[in-house]
């Protein structure tokens, strides 16, 4: 029954990983909480690195000045 | 003064449908629990298919093999 | 598929209630936009009236002024 | 260690605009609070107006009827 | 950066379950995707069985039912 | 109109902060974008220090470790 929400920054991303990273959730969530994964649901939330912010910056900002 | 997030994929939803979800939705919180409709708020969130999953597959992947 | 959550003050909201929202919220989705109920996740969060805010006030300050 | 999401309608707001807002939130959360910046992330989500609902209708809706 | 939300029923879990569940999201994180461990986020949400549905029915529903 | 929910570890805050955060984004996100201060809503979520995790580990993990 778990839903799970992932955020990341959009970077072209391939669906081959996406869908690597579901499946890796769910079994984790089986094996270490025992929930069943025919219910388990996760959805990934990519996010341009302007609307991110870390440290009062955006990401963007941050990429600009190499931190 | 309820706030309601839904999240559906993406699938070319008409915005009649989505205002019909909307008011539906305001309705409901209205006569279940006398939420006041003037500030209840409801966000609608599309996701693509590579990016939902279920049952440890996406939906691109599960529509492919017709699940 | 779709997921819904449904942010509400903490009110004493009995679960017959909570179920009948759920209920509506699920059927909802079916009539107007085809959603199979049968994966359909619906979740409240019951908030505190100190913790929930419109219009720069929170909901405790504005009971208390009869907003 | 804060996390602050912030959902506002999709209306050309500039990445300027953005990282003022992300810095702004930062240092509130510091000042009012003593939250340290430096794990502080926050994500702006910008949503379509057809997507979004206030008093059961959409703020499409709503704009052209000049509410 | 990422950030990762866990929605789960509350059910007497243990703080080592939890700590082997963030630890695992993390790696996962890393291993698939190259993402930063320093900055990843994860929040648990245990959600009460009568505030969470499925198949238009409450959790609390559905184990009375022998779902 | 714009919704924002802030994640903060539980850390026994006072009604009194809570309220001055709430003032305190409601002017920011009317100073910055021109938001209506009367529809906007800020939810507060507080966090048990068990369900949050950074860099793989828990907070209850690292303030043990002194991190």
């Amino acid at each position: 029954m778990p839903y799970v929400n992932i955020k990341i920054t959009k970077e072209a991303v391939t669906p081959e990983k996406k869908a690597e990273l579901i499946k890796g959730v769910t079994e984790l969530l089986q094996n270490v909480m025992g929930k069943n994964p025919q219910t388990t649901v996760v959805v990934i939330d990519e996010v341009d690195t302007d609307n991110w912010g870390i440290a009062g910056k955006t990401i963007t900002e941050r990429r600009k000045k190499g931190l």
